[in-house]
């Protein structure tokens, strides 16, 4: 078997020190289970803007396309809040979304057992939640044009940006949803504001139509976004897979990560089209930030990067052996008392990123 | 002084029922306070479809642009699901919004003292909580032109709404946004997504504008949207007025209403531009919808209603002490122990709609 590329973005902030942890688990992977990885290394953001004068080198993006998937720290921080609009670290995000095609950004909310007490939520209402959001991640409000701040003849300013979907965009999001949910408990809820925008109207008829005519077995249910952003703080637990545009997935997963209480667990991944092989151009990112507050001083959480690590030894390289042992080894570690800092509670072992990522592969 | 015009909407639903819980404590007041309403009723969503086939009639507006406030119950429900989108209840109540150029959106979440244990979060994470979401209500992807759904010469179909909003529109609900927040905590948090959206860039540099030129005595600060919902969950007393764009107000809003356990608590206000006199044009209704799953069972909540009738009486007729004697009776009911089923707790009794309206009533 050909050696799986990987391309690794540490990106700024906390995301180079976790990425450190990462690579921990990567040369203990390549040495015991005989992985072969092929590893590069790019920029992406602000540390790409440092190198380059932009958040978003074309040889980063010439990287990610060439490999088979791609590792993401974060991007982001003050100091690039000055610069302008299509110089800030996220244009690089955007962008290589986008050239990547990955329109489908899965983000699990999920509680472990020996965190469910860190939730701002009562315990029952969070112990064992286990949903999936999905979300649209080339389309809509983020991509839409036209676009721009314009200067009227009175004087006055205009901003504005476009919310659009086509037909294609929708069924291809709908379908990675009915699929993934299938894998668990066949329930699909999506997420729109059909009485008010027309864009979501389509969006609800074709998730309708696709429904009848591909996936019959799973079932369909529908809900405004309001709604659905009351029902994950009443209920989280009545949702199995939500699918939902960009810019609600964007609040809504955000709300959700939140909900588990521990948002230096949570893995995403984006995923593009499947080619002819069936293969997906992907990449895999913590659901956190670039944590400029404690960037630097060896507090950062790296578990979300590592399971994200996990996500992609399962869905780019379908090893899911390997992946179970990762987030087993991320399990016994926390059951065993250590936490980092944004995790800690009365009674455990505060540790820094290096010894969290040393105990994970003390434990593989 | 001249009776005060009073346009009732009871709307669809339970807006009938606890509609009517506030005509008694109109008709106290009457009676008891000598003050002069004069009260009209009209129809408005699906209870004027039935009637008038169209959510919205034209005599409904004229009522309400004649009227000094109108109160409303709540729209819409499944029987009317299946109209065409221009013939929903949430026509109606866009439409009057719209027309009397109600843009500020007052949405206060705040926790009562007897509620606290009924919030899906932690007691303390949400008990005493008093914050203000001020959303602007006119503008953005609701109303923004163009929008529709359009077939391509291939057969393919676009959905697209427009997000849009001008400096005069951003300034006039940031004006009042600061004004809030001088007669509480002097805090204004302003929520957009300017790292995406063009439309919010602009949102922000006239924030900040209006800031450093008229209000340099409220403190400014800035989330992004994604941000915003997560500490809504995470420390919701944070804040103490949150500003932001309509689509985002109608999210943040009702996930900071489910933070407070009590839906069937919570009333708003909607604010028009002040005219030479200060009057404003005003609308005020619960923040619930109209429920009809439990629609003429004599069971829903009418204190949210009672409670936006005390708003009404606070801001369009300056009548402090007759809202505040609301308020203090709607405390003593529920410190008394009495629960509507929707905030029912072990220990409290039971009581229908109109034993709850009754009660305040005799508690005033
Ligand atoms: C950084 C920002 C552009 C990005 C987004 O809005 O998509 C982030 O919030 C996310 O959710 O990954
Ligand atoms: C009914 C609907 C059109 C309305 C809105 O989205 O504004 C409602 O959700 C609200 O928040 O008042």
């Amino acid at each position: 078997m050909a050696a799986k590329k990987l391309l690794i973005l540490p990106g700024d902030g906390i995301g180079v020190e976790v990425m450190a942890q990462v690579r921990r688990i990567i040369d203990w992977m390549a040495k015991k289970r005989k992985i072969e990885f092929d590893i590069s290394e790019g920029l992406l953001g602000g540390a790409a803007y440092d190198v380059h004068g932009t958040p978003y080198p074309a040889e980063t993006l010439e990287k990610a396309l060439a490999a088979d998937a791609v590792l993401l720290g974060a991007v982001g921080g003050p100091k690039w809040d000055d610069l302008p609009f299509d110089k800030k670290p996220e244009r690089g995000l955007l962008g290589i979304r986008k050239d990547m095609g990955l329109f489908a950004n899965l983000r699990p909310a999920t509680v472990l057992d020996a965190l469910a007490d860190a939730s701002t939520l009562k315990h029952d209402v969070v112990a064992g939640l286990d949903i999936m959001i999905l979300r649209e991640l080339t389309g809509g409000l983020y991509f839409g044009e036209p676009r721009g701040i314009e200067t009227l003849p009175d004087g006055t300013r205009k901003g504005f940006n476009t919310l659009v979907y086509t037909t294609p965009e929708i069924v291809r999001i709908g379908r990675v949803a009915f699929e993934l949910a299938r894998k668990r408990n066949k329930r699909v809820c999506s997420v729109d504001k059909a009485n008010v925008l027309e864009c979501t109207v389509l969006w609800r008829e074709e998730m309708i139509k696709l429904q009848k005519e591909e996936f019959p077995d799973v079932e369909l249910s529908h809900m405004y976004v309001d709604n659905a952003a009351m029902q994950l703080v009443r209920n989280p637990k009545q949702f199995d897979v939500i699918v939902t545009e960009n810019m609600f997935g964007d609040i809504l997963s955000d709300c959700a990560a939140m909900l588990t209480g521990s948002l230096g667990m949570l893995p995403s991944a984006s995923l593009g089209a499947a080619d002819a092989q069936g293969r997906r151009k992907a990449l895999y990112e913590p659901v956190h930030g670039s944590a400029p507050d404690i960037a630097g001083k060896d507090m950062a959480n790296p578990l979300a990067t590592i399971m994200s690590f996990a996500m992609c030894l399962r869905y780019s390289f379908d090893m899911a052996t390997e992946a179970d042992m990762i987030e087993a080894a991320v399990k016994a570690v926390l059951k065993g008392g250590l936490r980092t800092a944004d995790i800690m509670q009365p009674g455990k072992a505060k540790v820094s990123t290096t010894v969290m990522g040393e105990t994970v592969v003390r434990e593989l």
